[in-house]
C-alpha cells in the first residue's frame, strides 16, 4: 500500500510559488461558497511521524480564513471527556454546517496508537474500525464531506526527521515522550496503518495517500485535493447519492387483524388501589434516592427515555422520579423545538451534549427517538433519513452502554378513548390548557401511523442490552410504579455487576499523549 | 443578625397541607408564565450545615417542572473549570431566559469557605464580595431576578441535627471531611457568614434568612416567596427601575477642534518598506510561535481582541498571527450575529463561553466592545445598558487578568479616505466583494459618532492592566508588524513575570469539597 508514497515526487520552487497564488485564491473561494451551504467539511490529519502533519495544518491555516475553520488536537482527556464516552470529545468538535474543522488523528489516532502498544488486538481494532465506519456514514449523510489525509514516509528520510527534530530548538518538546520507539517500530507501524486504512478506505470517505518527503509537493496537493473536493461536493449539492431506500418493514394488508402492533398486546388496564399506590410509591422513591447515591459513588451514570402517546402521563412519571432523587445529581432534557445552533449540527449532536458526566443522570423528557417518530409520522424527515436513524440510535445507544451508562427506554401507552378523556379534563383545568394544543389534536388523528412507527422502533431498536420497557398507562398510578420500579431494579441490577463499568468491548479512550 | 432565625417558628402539619396544594398550583403556573417572559431565575441556597439545603432544593423540584429548571452544585472543579478564570464555571450555569437555575452556594461558596477557613483575610474576602455584588448587579440589569435564601439553625439543633445526619446510613456521605469542624466553628461561621450578607444584601438582590428548625415553616416560606418574588418581577416587566442615565461624557461644542478625539492624535501614515516588513514579519512571527509554545508550557493563556474601522485590515493582521502560530493552540472567534442561545443569555455569556484553557489563545474578531460600539452608535442597546457596559467590561477583564491570562486589545484606524479607496478596491477584485456589503456603507455616514463612540472606549476601558493598543493603519504593512511585535513583546513580558500567574488578589476557585 505504502510504496506508492516512496516515489520520490517533489515540486520546485517556481511551479509552488506559481500554483500558490491561484490555489490561495481559489480555497478562499471555495471556503466562502461553503458558508453558504449545509455542508460540514471534517479534515483529518494522520501519518507517520515526522511527516510534518502539523506543517501542512498550519499552512492550511494560513491559506485559509481562520474564521470558518477550527483545528482541534486529542491530547489528554479532561476529566469532564473521560467521564463519557470516548466519542464525545469529538461531538464536542464537530462544526457547524458551512464550516470545517480539522482534526489531527481524530477517531484514528487511538486505535492506531493502541494498537501499535498491543493494548488491544486485532479483533478489538476491527471493531473499532466499524464503529468509526458506521460514524463517519452517519455524517456524510448527513451532508458533511470528510476528507482524510495519510502523510507518509520512507523508513530512512523519517528518521532523518526525527533526529532533525530532535536537534531543532523549538521543535524539542514534538520529541517528548516515546517517539523513538516509533521509528524503531516504523514496520509495525506501517502494518497497523495498512491495516486501519484498509478497513475505512470507503468510497463515500476515502483515504488520500499523500508521499510527504518534499514539503512543496506536500502541501501543494493537499491544498488542490481539499479545494476540489469541497467545490466538487458543493457542485453536487444532493451530497450522497442515495439509494432510493426500500422499506424496511414489510408491506401489510389493510384489514385491522393485520395491523396489529406490539402496543395491542399491553394490556393499558392495570390498576393499583390508592392505597398500594402510596406504599409503593414510597418504598419507591426511597430506594431510587439510595441508589442514585450508590451510583453516583460507583460513578456510573445513567440516562432515561421517555417516549409516549401524548397525555400517556410522561411528565407525571419523570416527576416521581425528579421528587425522589436528589436534585444535584440529575438533569431533565426536554426535547422542545432545536435551537439554531442544533439545527446546524447533526441530530444527534444535541442529545451527545448533554451525556451525563459519571455518576450523573440525564433524562430526556423525548429523545432521538423523535427522528423514528414525529419526524417520520409528519414527514419531517425524508424517508432515508429515518430509514437509517434506527441503525445510528443503536450504534449511539452502544456506545453508551460500552462506556458503563445505564440505559432505560420508556414507552408510555394509554388508548384512544382514554386520550380523548384526558384531552377535554385538560381543557377544564385553567392551569393545564397550556399543555393542550391544536398539534395534539392533529398528532391524534394520526394515531394508526404513530401505532405503527412505534410498532417498528421497538423491532429495531429494542436490543438485549437496551430494551424498551413499555407501560400501560390508563391508570396513572399503575404506571408510576411500573417506571420506578423499573428504574431501581435496573440500576440494582447494574450496580451489582462485576467490574462496574460493563464494558462489552475494548474501549478506545483514556489515551495518554501529550 | 441571626437572632431573628432562632425564633421557634413553625408551621402545623395541617396548614403545611392546606397550604401546599394551592402554592402547589401557584407555582407551576407562575413557572409557565415565566417562560414567556425574557426574565432569568436564579436562586442561591447557602446557610449553616444541617439546615437542610438539600432537602428545600428537592421540595422545589418536587413541587416545580423541572423542565424548566437545573440545579448546581458546586463539587470539586474539573480540569476545565480549573483552567480557567474562576467564575467561568458559573457562567456555563446560567439558565436561558424564561427559566430557573438553583444554584448550591453559588459564588458564596468558596469565599464562606476560604475566609472560615483562614485561608484567606477579611480585606480578600471584602474585595471577593464587591465582585459578587458587580456581577448580581450586571445579572440583575439584564433581567435576571436573583433570589438568596440563607438558611440557619440555633447551634443546639445545629448539633443534633449533624449527630442524626451521621447516624442515618444514607446520609453518611454529607458527613465526610471536616463537617465536625464546622458545628464546633458555629460561632465563627456566623461570624463569616454575618460579614458576607452584611456586604451582599442590597435592594436589588436581598437575603432572605430563614429558620429552618421545623422543616415545614422552611419549605412553604421558601415556596412562597419565590413564588411572590417571580410573580412580581413579571409584573413589573422593566425590571428594576433604572435611573435615567447622567450621560458619562462631557456635552461638547459642535466645532470640530472641541471634538478631536484620542484617534485623531495618531499616525495613520507611518509606513514600511517592502524589505523591511518582510524581515520584521518573518522574525516577528518566528518569536510569536515560539512564545506561543512558552504560554503553552507556562500553562498561560492569552486573549487578543481586535476591534477597528471598517476595512482597517483585522482580517490581515489577524491571519499574520494565526499563519504563524500552530493551528492547535489558538481558536479565532468572529463576533458574528449572535445564536438564539447566545441572545437567551447575558451579552458577556457568549464571550465567556470561548475563554481559553490554560496555555491556549482565543483571537477575538470584533468582541465584547460591540457593546459599546456599534450597539451604542446603531442604536442596537438602551444608552442606560452601554453606559453600564463599561464598567462591567472592566470586571470581566479584570477577571481574566487575575486567572493569569494575558490579555492584549487593538484598535486598528485608517482615515477615511482611506477607507473610502479600500472600499471601492473591495468592490473590484472578484474574491472580496463579499467583504463590502451596504452596511459597511451605511457605516461610513456614522464615522464620527463611531469615533466619538472609540474615543469613550478608550477613557473608559484602556486600564493599566488591559491597555489598549492604537494602530495607525493607512499602511497594511506597518500594522501588521506593530500588532505581532506587540503581541510578542507582551507575551514576553508576561512570561517572563514572577510567579507566572499575575495574580493580582487572592482567587476563590480551586476549593475541593465533595
Amino acid at each position: 500500500m505504502f510504496e506508492a508514497t516512496k516515489l520520490g515526487r517533489t515540486l520546485s520552487k517556481e511551479a509552488f510559488k506559481t500554483q500558490l497564488d491561484t490555489l490561495r485564491a481559489e480555497l478562499l473561494e471555495v471556503q466562502r461558497a461553503l458558508r453558504e451551504t449545509q455542508i460540514t467539511v471534517i479534515v483529518l490529519v494522520a501519518g507517520v511521524d515526522g511527516a510534518g502533519k502539523g506543517e501542512v495544518v498550519n499552512r492550511l491555516n494560513e491559506w485559509m480564513d481562520t474564521r470558518g475553520m477550527q483545528t482541534f488536537a486529542f491530547w489528554g482527556e479532561t476529566d469532564e471527556e473521560r467521564e463519557r464516552p470516548h466519542y464525545w470529545r469529538f461531538w464536542r468538535t464537530l462544526p457547524l454546517r458551512g464550516q470545517i474543522a480539522i482534526l489531527f488523528g481524530g477517531w484514528y489516532q487511538a486505535p492506531i496508537e493502541q494498537r501499535f502498544d498491543n493494548l488491544c488486538s486485532d479483533t478489538d481494532l476491527d471493531a473499532e474500525l466499524n464503529r468509526v465506519v458506521d460514524l463517519e456514514r452517519m455524517l456524510i449523510q448527513d451532508g458533511t464531506l470528510i476528507l482524510k489525509f495519510w502523510f507518509h514516509l520512507p523508513e530512512k528520510i523519517q528518521q532523518k526527521r526525527l533526529k532533525e527534530l530532535a536537534r531543532d530548538d523549538r521543535s524539542r518538546w514534538k520529541m517528548r515522550g516515546d517517539k523513538a520507539k516509533f521509528a524503531e517500530g516504523y514496520r509495525r507501524f506501517e502494518e497497523v496503518a495498512e491495516r486501519v486504512i484498509r478497513h475505512t478506505d470507503r468510497g463515500i470517505s476515502p483515504w488520500y495517500l499523500i508521499e510527504a518527503s518534499d514539503r512543496r509537493y506536500r502541501d501543494i496537493t493537499v491544498g488542490r485535493t481539499l479545494q476540489a473536493a469541497i467545490q466538487g461536493r458543493i457542485n453536487q449539492p444532493s451530497g450522497l447519492t442515495q439509494a432510493p431506500p426500500t422499506s424496511h418493514a414489510p408491506k401489510l394488508p389493510d384489514e385491522p387483524s393485520a395491523r396489529i402492533t406490539i402496543l395491542d398486546h399491553l394490556d393499558l388496564n392495570q390498576t393499583l388501589s390508592a392505597k398500594e399506590y402510596k406504599a409503593r410509591l414510597q418504598k419507591g422513591q426511597a430506594e431510587a434516592n439510595e441508589l442514585a447515591w450508590a451510583a453516583y459513588n460507583a460513578k456510573r451514570s445513567c440516562v432515561m427515555v421517555f417516549e409516549g402517546v401524548d397525555a400517556a402521563g410522561k411528565g407525571g412519571a419523570i416527576r416521581r422520579i425528579t421528587e425522589a432523587i436528589d436534585a444535584r445529581l440529575y438533569r431533565t432534557i426536554q426535547a422542545a423545538a432545536p435551537t439554531d445552533e442544533e439545527k446546524a449540527h447533526h441530530y444527534l449532536w444535541r442529545f451527545w451534549n448533554h451525556v451525563p458526566r459519571a455518576g450523573r443522570i440525564t433524562i430526556y423528557d423525548r429523545s432521538w427517538y423523535g427522528r423514528v417518530l414525529v419526524e417520520r409520522v409528519e414527514g419531517f424527515a425524508a424517508e432515508a433519513d429515518w430509514h437509517r436513524a434506527y441503525a445510528e440510535i443503536n450504534a449511539f445507544e452502544e456506545q453508551l452502554l460500552a462506556s458503563g451508562v445505564i440505559l432505560l427506554k420508556f414507552w408510555m401507552q394509554i388508548g384512544k378513548d382514554e386520550q380523548l378523556q384526558r384531552f377535554k379534563a385538560r381543557e377544564q383545568v385553567l392551569y393545564k390548557q397550556h399543555k393542550i394544543t391544536e398539534e395534539d389534536w392533529r398528532n391524534r388523528e394520526k394515531w394508526d401511523d404513530y401505532q405503527q412507527a412505534v410498532n417498528e422502533m421497538v423491532i429495531r431498536t429494542s436490543t438485549e442490552y437496551a430494551p424498551w420497557t413499555l407501560i400501560g398507562a390508563n391508570d396513572k398510578g399503575h404506571a408510576r410504579i411500573a417506571v420506578i420500579e423499573t428504574v431501581c431494579q435496573t440500576l440494582r441490577r447494574a450496580l451489582k455487576e462485576e467490574g462496574s463499568p460493563n464494558k462489552r468491548h475494548h474501549t478506545f479512550g483514556k489515551t495518554d499523549a501529550q
